[in-house]
């Protein structure tokens, strides 16, 4: 049933041995690095002798599948197989870049390989996949529901040889970022087509355009996420030349279509290695603990807690799995219903067993001496992006009652 | 992930067929029958007329595994490859029996082949293999708490060539149907040897013995289980022959640790189907039922309550689905996290379910006019089957801390 | 803030002790009548008796409010000061009737005594107030929503004078019962008025009527609530004398209004009842009981349990009293979001106040030895009786939605 | 039933008007005064300006109870009366300050009222009183489980006229705060007393005395709460006169006792208010945002929530009223049990409307655009604050067995 390939079995033990090595041991600087660094979202010498590192070692661009193999260093990992190494890169939040596996690069960079012509491949792609520069996605908008794409209200219009974007955005992942040089900007190029999905477009802009303004970092429940942080964004006549535009006019849909599923599996993967560690974690904690006289370990209600807990790991971990060989098999589309059920049940039951971790964990695990808290923070968060769960929900009760009455 | 083997997979077909063929037809008809019959506990002309379809149909002792295969007509089935049968068969409570398949036959016949000699076999597992006959496995004991078996206080002592019993049992499942004609009864034989496990012994009572006194049906939530049911039971003075002994004087303690992995997860299967019809049924509902002018299918709350149960019915299958690969591999001893985090998990979930898919039917969802309310007590009992969870999340709690921490 | 009036006080000590003296100790009693009554709905000698004696110590229609008083041997008791009377009545599911204080007989007794003329007070309010007779209330529909009163659709027709009825009804309280003699009927006059609430009109239909076809009992989640009963019933061209009529032609909507409000919370007193008294004997039985060498009350998950039983009773208790305090001031159509909002919380959490209550007793917790589980069936039904509550959260949250935003 | 006094209603409206003109209108500006501050922990102008308001108006001190008025402006406010007082500053977490009425000053207030000799209120009360100088109280260590308080480590030595203290502390509200200026200890002066409640003294250690390391400030969920702010300290070889210890050595534990129970309380109230005004912005946000064609606030699932969420809020909300009002009349030591339902109680339920009403926000729910994320955290953090909810849970759960047992 989990039959893992060989090349992922030995990537996942390379991976923990990385882990072990190199990753664990530098948390503590991580932060104090950051803490010490010129700005918030200042690029880390740590980071940078880690990447080095990984690359070295071959854990590099793991999340790149067989189909696009021509752009990675390896064969490709099916979704399945880079599931397991998902999963451990979660269990430090800041970890993936290390393996240039975080969001929103992976994501990023398929949008290059699959809709990217040969330059824009070139220029941007190229040092993406090399790990030198970073990027973002506009997508989502302050005004509007952006759950549902069809309303995006950015304006992107044709004038000469460029286009002109003008719009706001928020939420913008990895903006922030010292390390950030492009944006993939979704915009209305045509609103008044008759096509509500042949409105939208897809272009690029670089970093340092002028007319795009970087408002502000936000946070989500106290944590900026720094240093890649979510930003709000305003575009006042931003003017770049037609050949940033991605794939063609009135394709924007298409791409964003394209781009969301592995996404949400992705974070799927890695609140489950969250999820893991912080389970581990409180083993540890009510093993070293005495209360009332008795080791927290043999109260009957901390048992129950890392009982369900574990089963609910389990529980998310194989309904991911089950959801990454069926997009394997058939595709994102043919997986649509799974992936929604990953996305409404994954963030909320990690959320869950965080919450129980760190509970167990006394007041100092609400604190940054353990990953629990930043952790239940990705999972509250993960209820949010990519639309917020209600909407995954209607659009699978729909398709489920549909299936079971046809 | 998902490969069932062949074998499996032609069953499931054919089962399929069969539930629609002959089984969902039957339903009114079993009821009727049933509230016709002299006796709640009367067997009923219909469950023979079923059996003997099913038995040419080769739909027969399907839960024996290749391990056992000599007592089979088939080649035996592994865990994983019954799974998606049991499954079925939970689709109509009292439909398991129709395939020699109910529990707690399955469990006893497992007893049985793994423990009895040649002369028990040949006088009590063909008929049971045959379905003529009906068994009772007498465990569970008012007085204390069960689910430590070391608790055990019926007393069966020897005298001369026999040996005589008394003590008190209950929730022991067959025991008032016309067909059950053996009692498989845990008792102390040693109660003061050192060993704690070396206690017990198990001993075969012919219904109709002598001083065994079935004092009453019980019930759960209103439900008596009819015909099969669940008995309390007295044992004065009952004598059997030594030679109805099992395996030997002081081995029952082992042989009630055989019978129980399987038994769990046989439920975990049974209730999966029985959430996964209340489902189907949910949603044919809402698609015919209108409320304030709306279809009751196009209000959001439904809509993600078919969505979160779609979901949690998935994980608990999946749960299920790993357990009895890894008991496959390694038997049930190796897989006794996983069955107990099955045995936590999967019950509660489908009592939700169901709960949710009894609701969107109104009132009637609670009444015998659908098979919704008897599946929510069988979840609801399977809380308490085998142990209360609490006792298992003990275990199951214990045994994570342990590995998490050494 | 709790002060119930002395009047209050005084019934609250006398009741007490009526149910020390009379009503706990009757319960097997009562449950061998039933058992060996000549049918399931059969009045029982034991109820009579009891009957006598509360009638005797005064504590006889206390449901019945100061407004109404004329028709009470007391000066009339408010909803506040009734509650914690309906909550000990509630410990012991049957007792209600023992003091004619059970449901639907009070709704009923309030729709004669608020809406019935002279004559049909003499007939039926009389011997209803006596406790002589019993009564139905026949709103329900299998076919409709009924939640929602305007789609009800048996029809009421003039004919000379007399009315015709023709249409169906289900989980029409006490109809099956041996005492019930006279039903309430709700159906439509006048399917064409242009006002929605203008179209129905109730009438009384004594049983017995020709035509008049009781179908069956009904049972939720396995019990039938005999001998009081639900049941399903026909009006075949029922025809009874235009006198019956109640109140006025097209006046059933607001007399159907009119009754509703005390009957939701009655439920809920009693329903907190049940769950205080199930919270009573968890106590005794894990004080009672040792497993794996501790006494149950000592495990830090079973004083988790309790703990958080008791605070939600508490709540539930708070949030009723509350609701009666604002009806008493205000009337029922001022406090109909209290209303809304006990009928919404206080029979789900007494759900799971009272199935942690049958897990801590074990198996034997949900079987007939003891009132949990019948307790639990209640509550479970709660939650539609009247409408299921999402039809009531769906009114909460528009108004709410409204009063904060307007 | 809710009674509040003649001058608990004045202060209710005189406080509302504060609110709507003073503390709304300054939301913004608070944050960035806080944001443009020196430090994250500096005194901010807009609160001098605010506080001098305040006392102007007189809605100062009005935590004071009638028993200590001779301290107040006022006659003194029951708990019963405070309560909706301390929900209206709920609704702005930082606004308690405003009114002299905050965390963990009022608590130290409290304990030099009652237990501070002439000198040390001359000294420290009297500008605590004036809102001129900030305290904290210096309990919980890191190493021990100070939810019970006999486990505290911290030594308070005698030496010539002087108490000499080593240890450590964290989450020292206020520490962090430029206003503070000092700190009541516990600690432990007689380790070795037969008593494990004579062990610990109290003793005051003025801010800046040497020894007095503050080690940083500590985090939860994100949040660091400045400018009040929770600390880490070390004692290391901190020497004051004897003439700082309060009450007398070995009445620490005394103090601790006198101190904690309006404490949780006043934590409970504000979280309400806290609750209250996310379900209004909730209320909000659906009458203005529409997707899918529809305005959210028609979704069935917006109105379940909102429904569920005033009927939690009044639930929580009538809970604490009674507990006041148990307190008001027998005491914090006779409340114990609804004191401790309080605690287990509230802040959970307060998480969980929270939650829902961010989740109505999108994205931006999560952010520092609304004061929820921030109110969240509050409700989440109170889990652990005076101990983990589990220790609670045990000590209520022994005494309910033991009230209903004997």
């Amino acid at each position: 049933m989990f039959e893992f390939s060989e090349q992922s079995r030995q990537y996942q033990a390379q991976l923990a041995d990385f882990m072990t090595t190199h990753i664990y041991p530098n948390e503590e600087n991580y932060h104090q690095q950051l803490a010490a660094a010129p700005s918030r979202f200042s690029a880390l010498p740590l980071m940078d002798e880690l990447k080095a590192k990984a690359r070295e070692a071959g854990l590099w661009n793991l999340f790149i599948p067989p189909s696009l193999a021509e752009f990675a260093d390896h064969d490709g990992l099916s979704n399945f197989d880079y599931a397991p190494l998902a999963e451990q890169m979660g269990r430090v939040l800041w970890s993936p870049e290390v393996f240039n596996c975080n969001a929103p690069d992976t994501g990023n960079m398929e949008v290059f390989m699959k809709y990217g012509n040969a330059e824009q491949q070139e220029q941007w792609l190229k040092p993406l996949l090399a790990g030198e520069i970073r990027s973002s996605y506009a997508m989502t908008e302050p005004q509007v529901a952006s759950s549902d794409a069809t309303n995006i209200e950015l304006r992107i219009e044709r004038d000469g040889d460029d286009y002109v974007l003008n719009g706001r955005k928020w939420f913008i992942t990895g903006a922030m970022y010292e390390r950030c040089k492009i944006f993939i900007v979704m915009g209305k190029s045509d609103p008044d087509n008759a096509s509500r999905h042949l409105q939208q477009s897809q272009i690029l802009v670089p970093k340092g355009t002028e007319g795009l303004e970087i408002v502000r970092p936000l946070t989500t429940l106290g944590y900026d996420d720094a240093p890649i942080g979510h930003a709000e964004l305003r575009f006042n006549n931003v003017r770049v030349p037609k050949e940033n535009l991605l794939l063609g006019e009135g394709r924007g849909f298409e791409i964003a279509q394209g781009r969301l599923g592995p996404g949400r599996i992705h974070h799927c993967m890695r609140l489950i290695g969250a999820a893991q560690r912080s389970l581990e974690l409180a083993c540890e904690r009510v093993t070293s603990r005495t209360t009332f006289g008795r080791e927290l370990s043999t109260h009957q209600s901390v048992r129950e807690d890392i009982a369900k807990s574990f089963a609910e790991i389990e529980m998310a971990r194989l309904l991911v799995l089950k959801t990454c060989k069926r997009m394997d098999e058939v595709g994102a589309k043919g997986a649509m219903d799974l992936i929604a059920a990953s996305k409404i049940s994954v963030p909320i039951m990690i959320q869950t067993v965080i919450d129980r971790c760190m509970q167990m964990h006394g007041a100092g695990g609400l604190t940054e001496d353990y990953c629990m808290a930043e952790a239940f923070n990705y999972a509250r968060w993960c209820r949010q992006a990519d639309g917020p769960d209600q909407v995954h929900q209607m659009a699978l009760g729909k398709q489920i009652i549909k299936a079971y009455t046809s």
